[in-house]
């Protein structure tokens, strides 16, 4: 557990790094905990749609940061995460889920129908396109738990929309797999030249943002 | 700073509470950090197109339980926000947006004119519902980064998608506004009855979820 002050601390000290340093890279207890926190990222309704790919290699980083306006943080950074979401919601995904589910619950899936048949209920008032944005949805919530979880470890990232989902699809070879890219979040140290860590957050005033009834 | 081992914990905790304890209170001074969660996400390119309502009045809760199938975590719990996003993304949001920025960077909105007409570049490709889709998405950022703020502080949260936005928009008074609803989240204790808590967490293996590049 963790205290308010310290939480704040946490909250203050993220912000969207420009520079990382190539040199530092963060150490694989800290790294396996975050990706426990995108595996436990919570989805609406529990399939998680979603799939991460970390990627290591140096040449591939080369080709996504040519697909994301030559952003140095696609290759500078220790870690790059490339969020993808599950582009349609099948009967074998949700055969998958109900599957996951029934083995983590020690129960059948015949016992989860009742569960199963809501969802049902739910996808089917959906055309494809609003299947795929509430997919995506979830990838975001994800994100969120990433980058809060990586500040706490007093790690930096860098999330990622400025940057072309057709290329990184063509580049990661997702034509057919049902999945496709959403964004991108890079994570690892600041570089000590990067501006932007001293500057004050830019923030509309709590009063505006936040109102109680 | 949290260590890796402590955050994994605190990733472990948080589960979607079913049933929250009514007779326990987040204390004030975690209450004001976890309101600092959500006025410090990150949304893309900055503009922070939402607001947070904080439900206190338990009439207004009762009202809001019967727009999301009577479930009990929105009238139980200790604190009930609503996820308003903004409906639009204006010259105006943007005017608003840059006089932000240039305050807390101590510049001048002229000196901003390259990033206003990046974001402007941006916004004019989007149709309407994709500009509303678009502001939406960084709602689900806020979301998780505000569960696993909560989750560090051992506080427990329910994200809530399961109730009709429309309704909401009309209990809340949100028409002509150019906010609308988009989900909410519960957050407070879980009671000593809710069998949820003890449940193992259904996730898919991690080799499936997270691939290495």
């Amino acid at each position: 557990m963790t205290s308010p002050a310290d939480l704040l601390a946490s909250l203050r000290f993220r912000y969207a790094t420009k520079q990382f340093d190539p040199s530092r890279k963060i150490p694989a207890d800290a790294w396996e905990v975050l990706e426990q926190s995108l595996l436990l990222s919570p989805s609406s309704c529990g399939p998680q749609p979603w799939k991460f790919l970390v990627v290591n290699s140096p040449e591939l980083r080369e080709s996504l940061r040519a697909a994301s306006w030559g952003q140095s943080q696609v290759t500078d950074a220790s870690h790059f995460v490339v969020f993808l979401t599950r582009t349609d919601f099948s009967d074998a995904d949700l055969d998958r889920w109900m599957e996951c589910l029934a083995a983590a619950q020690g129960s059948t899936v015949e016992s989860l129908s009742g569960y199963r048949s809501m969802i049902t209920g739910l996808v089917t008032t959906m055309l494809p396109d609003q299947i795929s944005a509430w997919n995506a949805n979830q990838s975001y919530i994800a994100l969120g738990q990433f980058m809060a979880s990586a500040a706490t470890l007093g790690i930096d990232t860098c999330p990622m929309e400025g940057l072309s989902p057709l290329a990184y699809d063509e580049i990661l070879g997702l034509a057919d797999t049902g999945y496709r890219t959403v964004f991108a979040c890079a994570a690892g140290y600041r570089a000590a030249t990067d501006k932007y860590a001293e500057m004050p957050k830019a923030r509309f005033p709590l009063a505006e943002v936040i109102e109680h009834r």
